[in-house]
């Protein structure tokens, strides 16, 4: 319910990281298949990247994923994404989607406060 | 996934309201008006607050957000709904939204819980 | 995509009954009890029906049914709600919801001119 | 938001047909590995497709996609399901998604109705 | 269920806007802040209003709401987006949304090859 | 947001088994009814018990409620589908619902992995 803090961004990570090996490994080709189209979908095409990284993470937001927002926050910061460009998506999602936006707003901004913290820790 | 007990209750409160605060302080005027619209929509008009209030409950509880149940429990509360009257809503919701519904109601009757232990306290 | 007319209306009154009575004839049993139910859940109880009737029509807005929103906004009118308190319960399901609501708001809004139309032919 | 009509159901296939090879000409690698992927993921394999289909069925219909539905009964039926399962796979839905699914279900009937009527000509 | 053609587009933009005046005719502030704020949030910005436009494209589709699309789509186009950078929008959304996507895919395909067909009438 | 251990995995249960107690305890008939119907329609029938529970496991995915998932996944191996099975369902469920599943279904075999871990203890 609340925000992750720095030692819950790792975690997150290392679940995250853990569990697509997992399931990666399971004799399933159509798992597989799906992971890499979901890789594939955000490169650099007729689109740049960062406006695809931008579109995942308003798509994510709409339909409230909290931990495909947090992927999409981290992916939008490495493409060059500014907090204030950010604050904009996150206004478009909240305007598309309603008020039930809002608690994964709430956590999408403590977790891009904590990513910020980790790129420039005091 | 389980109540969130007393003190979790007190958490829910201060992370939403510090949330809210951080949000509210970037300089983006789209969210500063959403949450203010927000507000408004469940002020007393021709329908009483509290009818507005019970039909934000109900639509945040078949949308599954547990956060928005959490919040217009306290407020419905504040209008004076009774649990029964509370019971009833929860009822509507599950017919409409279905059995998915049934992880909130519980999670909602938690917090209802904890909600009337903490005006009452033994 | 458009209005239904008063011929749509009408259409509309046929084929939901015709429907209903083909699947309540169908030889199943849990069918049967979800309609039953579907039916009870809006009586009069701890709290009016006219209250229960505007919270379905609020879920069925922020889920974007159509024909469910038609259905509620007849039986609102038939427990005695105002225009005015009908546009107070959309503003809270478009804010809840957010604005892939708006093409059923303008749906349920034609519906209505038309539902007025129907009581007061000039 | 009427059945289909026999002249309906042979509109859909086409409308289907036509525009499935419209967007599979488009030279988009993604697309058309998801159109692959989408038509792989139901082939026999440890679990019979006749169950597959009967759980994109199921799946079609909790998250309401009319078109969906349409498309799973046609391949059920192919697969051997009688009336009787198809009825049960209804009454599922009907739980797990609640009322909204009730316009759904109607149309899935009234399409059923359509399919075995096709069958069966008098 | 299918394509629009032309006269369709036609009626869509019709319909979208005498609805759009009767909604912001009726005495509801509410409502009429919600349809203003719903227009500033696509404004040129920290992002581009092309940007802001394909991710209110992608958020629609994946919330599969045929009338935001159609709306998105013209929008998209009016800002410069070519077929291709909206096939890929399409191919994130369908990846994001999976195969329910599909129908509304279908529909959101036929109308742009209507929105073309409008601009180089031969 | 992490798989929940063997101790969370009791949890679940006595959080689940506690709650539905609380709410059947309440006077509201609606809910009782509800809670009935929603046993029932998994029953043996016309389909096998076995298959209206991966029916269950495909919808409870692809609506995203990892409770439900969880319930279902139970349920489907006390009913003996063996995890190629599972997975079988969790690819349809994938394709059906998109991307946005990917975080539930990483939840749903870390869920899987610690109920076989109990079924047979090193």
């Amino acid at each position: 319910m609340e925000g992750r803090g720095v030692s819950g961004l790792e975690e997150f990570r290392r679940f995250r990281e853990r569990m697509n090996e997992r399931i990666l490994e399971a004799d399933n080709l159509e798992l597989k298949r799906f992971f890499a189209l979901d890789g594939r979908v955000y490169d650099e095409g007729a689109l740049p990247a960062s406006t695809k990284e931008l579109m995942g993470l308003t798509a994510s937001m709409v339909l409230r994923c909290d931990d495909c927002v947090a992927y999409h926050l981290i992916r939008c910061k490495e493409e060059g994404a500014s907090d204030e460009q950010l604050f904009e998506a996150f206004s478009v999602a909240l305007v598309v989607g309603g008020s039930i936006v809002i608690p994964h707003l709430r956590r999408a901004v403590a977790f891009l406060d904590e990513l910020n913290a980790e790129e420039s820790p005091s």
